[in-house]
């Protein structure tokens, strides 16, 4: 049962960590919860083990439904019995990342003194997360992952772990991802804060022990990132010009055109699921992260003679986290020696592509996970 | 001295259209003020007339500073004497929008009640803003333009002028602009909208009569879009991860990154110069904009046989209306036998390149008026 203000269930699997957990800040959290989930069974060598890591607004249900939200799996694509993460095969675990809000300490956990941390929560890092999930490993016994796989800023983990515990990683799989957040990446995350931060009913962090929520930031946030995630493209795919319900305009400003009643969906259904000050948190660290600044900026030299093996894909219509990107992480492994294969795959879908059906995509990673976990004699 | 609720300054140069205003939407407006400013001598032949349309947050004030806001000219590399836009030759005339706050009538100005409009005024097009400044341009005893020359939404009233008024109409500059806003750009603005909407003091869109102000919503939009006028290279170029007036990052949600100061500077400075309702209605009308959709779709049909002569410029790294939209619109001009030139301008500024020191465009731009202006006698 998590110590944690929202959600309140059951349902959640839940493990304290045994140690206080250090900070990149400077704190320590003296009580940390990480609420998990799990597939597959764990092999008696405990070598199986795939670590998922979620993205932004993601949690720990990659693989079986959210039983507090009612929503699916986000990752039924890729993590199932067969499915390339392969959970007849892989003991799969998901744990919702510190900061977050689906059982694992976050802004929304009470402190010690029992009110919620709102804004007292410090601010975390990528890193911190890592550290927390390492912790979390450690408490279950498991020595080492034979993967820890994840897109977006769950490819971000993805390499921190690979930095943090090179000898516990046997295979990184960063998908659509970055080794530090662009400009234009803080930006826009940056307009979301500021939304959600401008909404009175925010009351400067503090808005659980007020009893209220900032709804209408927190979804004005999402519709500014949902945004990214979808190209162009796509969007006119989708949508184009088209009118939602109505024959023609209504000189109104209601959500005349699909996109606009597409994106005020997007944005009111996520104030359901997710806690705002952990919007804040997560993005933060997000923004925070830049593997190279410590090498004095040089990626390779973070890597330079790893055991891991590495496996990155973009997407070429990805503009959050574009294939340059994740070609520059590809390059600069490849210059510190590691083994890393790379595949941009063609696609419209921009970044939400990797949560979508993508068969080389899909087919590529299967192969590479199968061929390694033979090579690991799984 | 403009009926208007803001702002209230004799500084400005208003003429009231002598008949009232049919617009798209089937209302009318029976008294319309226009805001105007203007350079150069009128020709005794009245045909060296030049008029500049100004973009969503522009005003008349491309030529010369704005007394209002005391902010300089807004258009100064392309309008002057010696210029692109040629004050010795040509009479500039620039006018605010309708819909606008620089002194136009808009949402800000006094109903016929004598309360501001707000959220009351009519849902207008930039067909209407078009039909206004034809209406301004006759009343002023002007027969035809020798150009309309426009960047971004200034670029719409530039198609669209030539559309209306063909034979009123020598030369069109449409400039870094779009035939229709495509499903992203609606996307964009309406985050924008919602973010305005969502602020408490919006009032429902009547915070003028309640003597408040949606700021924190305004500067929210501000925010949104003004990403989307910059290049992601010039993002990384300017600022990339630098931090503002420290050393490390303060693990706070205070602007550590100067994009972030820069983006928030953006957004609270714009508020004390633009009107939120204008925000609202001027995005509605860029929305509302498909020329084709006139002609089922075939943006050829509404230019068929057309007489202007048209340039058409984009700049490479605009992802706001990239070159693409730029092209369609040439190729739709070329199938219907207009004259047109086009020339995508390789530049890493993004969208605001168009205001931008660009020599090759404005290079280009001179000899265009220059050639048209000889051939027109002026």
């Amino acid at each position: 049962m998590p110590d944690n203000a929202s959600p309140q269930t059951d349902a959640l699997r839940v493990l304290a960590l045994p140690e206080p957990l250090k900070l990149d800040c400077g704190e320590t959290l003296e009580h940390v919860d990480i609420a998990y989930e799990s597939w597959g069974t764990l092999n008696e060598d405990r070598t199986n083990v795939v670590l998922v890591c979620h993205a932004l607004t993601g949690d720990q249900f990659a693989g079986s439904p959210n039983p507090v939200t009612g929503r699916p799996a986000w990752w039924t694509r890729i993590v199932g019995p067969g499915k390339a993460v392969d959970t007849d095969r892989f003991h799969v675990i998901a744990t919702n990342v510190l900061g977050g809000c689906m059982g694992t300490t976050g802004p929304a956990s009470k402190a010690p003194d029992g009110k919620p941390y709102g804004t007292r929560f410090p601010v975390i890092t990528i890193a911190d997360m890592v550290r927390a999930q390492r912790a979390f490993i450690e408490a279950l016994g498991i020595d080492s992952l034979f993967c820890v796989i994840g897109g977006s800023m769950g490819g971000m983990q993805a390499l921190e772990w690979a930095a943090q515990a090179p000898d516990q990683v046997f295979t990184s799989v960063p998908i659509a991802t970055s080794a530090s957040h662009s400009a234009q990446n803080i930006a826009f995350y940056e307009v979301g804060r500021q939304a959600i931060m401008a909404d009175p009913d925010w009351c400067e962090g503090h808005y659980l022990a007020e009893g209220k929520r900032p709804s209408r930031g927190l979804a004005i946030a999402r519709m500014a990132a949902h945004i990214t995630y979808v190209s162009e493209s796509a969007l006119k795919r989708k949508f184009d010009r088209g009118l939602q319900d109505r024959e023609r305009t209504s000189f109104s400003f209601d959500a005349d055109f699909q996109v606009e009643s597409y994106l005020r969906y997007q944005g009111n259904s996520f104030v359901d699921r997710f806690d705002a000050n952990s919007y804040l948190y997560v993005t933060r660290a997000m923004d925070y992260f830049d593997l190279a600044s410590r090498r004095e900026g040089r990626l390779a030299d973070v890597f330079r003679g790893t055991p891991v093996r590495f496996c990155l894909f973009s997407f070429s219509s990805d503009w959050h986290y574009p294939p340059e990107a994740n070609r520059d992480i590809t390059r600069a492994l490849a210059a510190a020696g590691a083994e890393v294969s790379y595949l941009d795959i063609e696609s419209d879908k921009g970044h939400d592509a990797f949560l979508l059906e993508e068969p080389i995509y899909e087919k590529a990673l299967t192969g590479f996970l199968s061929a390694n976990a033979e090579l690991r004699g799984i």
